[in-house]
């Protein structure tokens, strides 16, 4: 079986658990309150839309890779971390304003689109509301969830503390995110500083050390390696998304080119290109990214920009370098072969992502 | 000692706690965003200008009464009750938008005063983001402090399981308010429902239970006897909150008695006056409920439809004899006798609040 195949695999057994389990708590919700329960249908239809489960699959991959052997239970926890997942991706939307989420509307949209006969401050009000404390509740879900799956004691309160630990990482990174935002004198630093603790720790350190709590594993020499691979990985990832961001193809990276533009997204290729630029391309990148509504001309000049400035080459070494870092790192952690080679294979193929 | 000597005891004790623990995190914040820092700063402003941290003290008695003996480990959870409490505030502050909390700015509108040189909503945007953050952020370290108080493993679990069920109900309890604003159908039940959800197990039962599980209590009989406690005293203590809202002294309630007929607040008392009244009574309280900037005559007009429908003497009835209902579940408890008498006084103290 190739890595692709086994992902795939993994991603139908996390889907399956995940619409059971949410089925299970929106006929509990229905039982209690019609607004909460569709509220959770809307998420539902939001989580099975898209998304590779990667957070899920790491669990896994964490557990089983530590000597874990109960299947059905750390597949509860797999859903949990989804659920955590969609938690912040709420939140995430409300203060991003995103619209649309894989393809169906965000929770805040949905909600503000429900509310008839009213102001257009009202209705977002209303969208808001229902967005921040369904997101609330998803994350006392997932909780619960990992307190109930079944595992001793000792290891579910390490493995909650953790939970929280990392929760609280990546909204450190969120903040960090807010911060940012529109702010020109930003570097390098405080960029990868962001990176890190928003999407490093939470998208692969997190799930990973999660399943290792789980399954015993103390050894701090393998917490050392996971936390490496995980910094390097997740760093590179995110440069590589933001590169898709800019330059991908509309179709298969599923959002205009323009948005990250029009968002005027602080990325570490932004910020190369305002470092190196010359004065016309600063006052050019300056006037465009923030923008509402850019031009395909205005998208073009920004590409040109950031390639010419040598922006675009400093983030494909950065990535590459990051990615062959992670690969080394996961060789000294002490974890089954099967889970170190899943990890280096996860590596190959979000390296292979097509622009 | 009497009862108010040492409900006033205990809240010095909790508040020291808190307040060491809010420079802790507020230390180790600095390190990582100043943004969070900062929020952090004016949320311990918030949590130690008011409040009677009468949850905290329930978790105490519940844990002492059900015959723990840990005062240092029990006192972590007492604050980190509280911290669930702020969390709560936070967001609920979002939602309904509240300007003020205990005189200080909340947390919204803070941040929304702090973003300079940009529009309203840019800055009310920020306000909310951070706010939406932040209260995620309260959650966790409450969580955080829960499963690290030092109490057995299984103890933990079962108290971080009960803590999320607690939320849970909690913001369900939202969500019928969310839903019944402004909403001219709604019954006693669907208030009745929501007053118990979100006031009497989330401020009454929960605490009691925390502490009680955390002493490794296992007595479904004095869980009975809790819930019935809890669900009567909550309930009460939210209609006089209501009554003192329109009938009070400002002084006394440290806000206008405008701000709950402008909120359009959709209390017992208001459906109960909107059931009851007649044709002019209910076209002048669709008139001025929900209305900005209402007049004194305004409020004036509402208070005398409240008294000439019975609405008023009705809830004060029924407050009354859930009260009384409160003290006689309390009886039926297996808890410490000083727990028990602690219990009834809280009861007898909260009767009489002046209005």
């Amino acid at each position: 079986m190739n890595f692709k195949q086994e992902l795939e695999g993994l991603k139908k057994a996390i889907d399956k658990e995940l619409g059971t389990h949410f089925d299970r708590i929106i006929v509990d919700a229905e039982k209690k309150d019609p607004l909460i329960a569709e509220a959770l249908r809307q998420t539902k239809k939001i989580a099975i839309s898209g998304g590779k489960r990667i957070r899920g699959a790491l669990v896994c991959h964490g557990y089983f890779g530590a000597g874990g052997r109960e299947k059905k239970k750390i597949m509860k926890v797999a859903v949990a971390i989804e659920l955590v997942h969609l938690y912040l991706l709420v939140h995430d939307d409300i203060i991003d304003r995103g619209d649309l989420r894989h393809g169906e509307m965000t929770l805040h949209e949905f909600f503000a689109h429900k509310k008839k006969k009213t102001s257009p401050e009202e209705k977002k009000r209303f969208g808001d509301s229902v967005a921040i404390i369904v997101g609330d509740m998803l994350y006392v879900l997932a909780n619960k969830l990992v307190a109930q799956a079944g595992f001793g004691a000792n290891e579910t309160v390490q493995a909650l503390a953790l939970l929280q630990d990392y929760v609280g990482t990546t909204i450190v990174g969120q903040s960090q995110d807010i911060a940012i935002e529109n702010d020109r004198s930003v570097g390098e630093k405080e960029v990868l500083a962001m990176y890190e603790n928003k999407t490093a720790k939470y998208t692969f350190e997190s799930p990973l050390r999660v399943g290792m709590a789980l399954a015993g594993c103390n050894d701090r020499k393998t917490f050392g390696s996971i936390s490496g691979y995980a910094e390097a990985v997740g760093i590179a990832f995110q440069i590589q998304d933001d590169i898709l961001g800019v330059f991908g193809s509309e179709k298969k990276i599923g959002k205009s080119v323009a948005s990250d533009i029009e968002e005027g997204k602080q990325s570490l290729m932004v910020v190369k290109a305002r470092q190196t630029g010359n004065a016309n391309q600063k006052k050019q990148l300056a006037s465009i990214l923030g923008k509402k509504n850019v031009t395909k001309k205005e998208v073009a000049a920004i590409q040109t920009i950031i390639k010419e400035t040598g922006a675009l080459a400093y983030c494909q070494k950065m990535a590459k370098e990051k990615f062959a870092k992670g690969k080394q790192e996961i060789e000294k952690a002490i974890l089954l072969k099967e889970t170190k080679n899943f990890l280096v294979s996860l590596v190959r193929y979000l390296e292979g992502r097509e622009i």
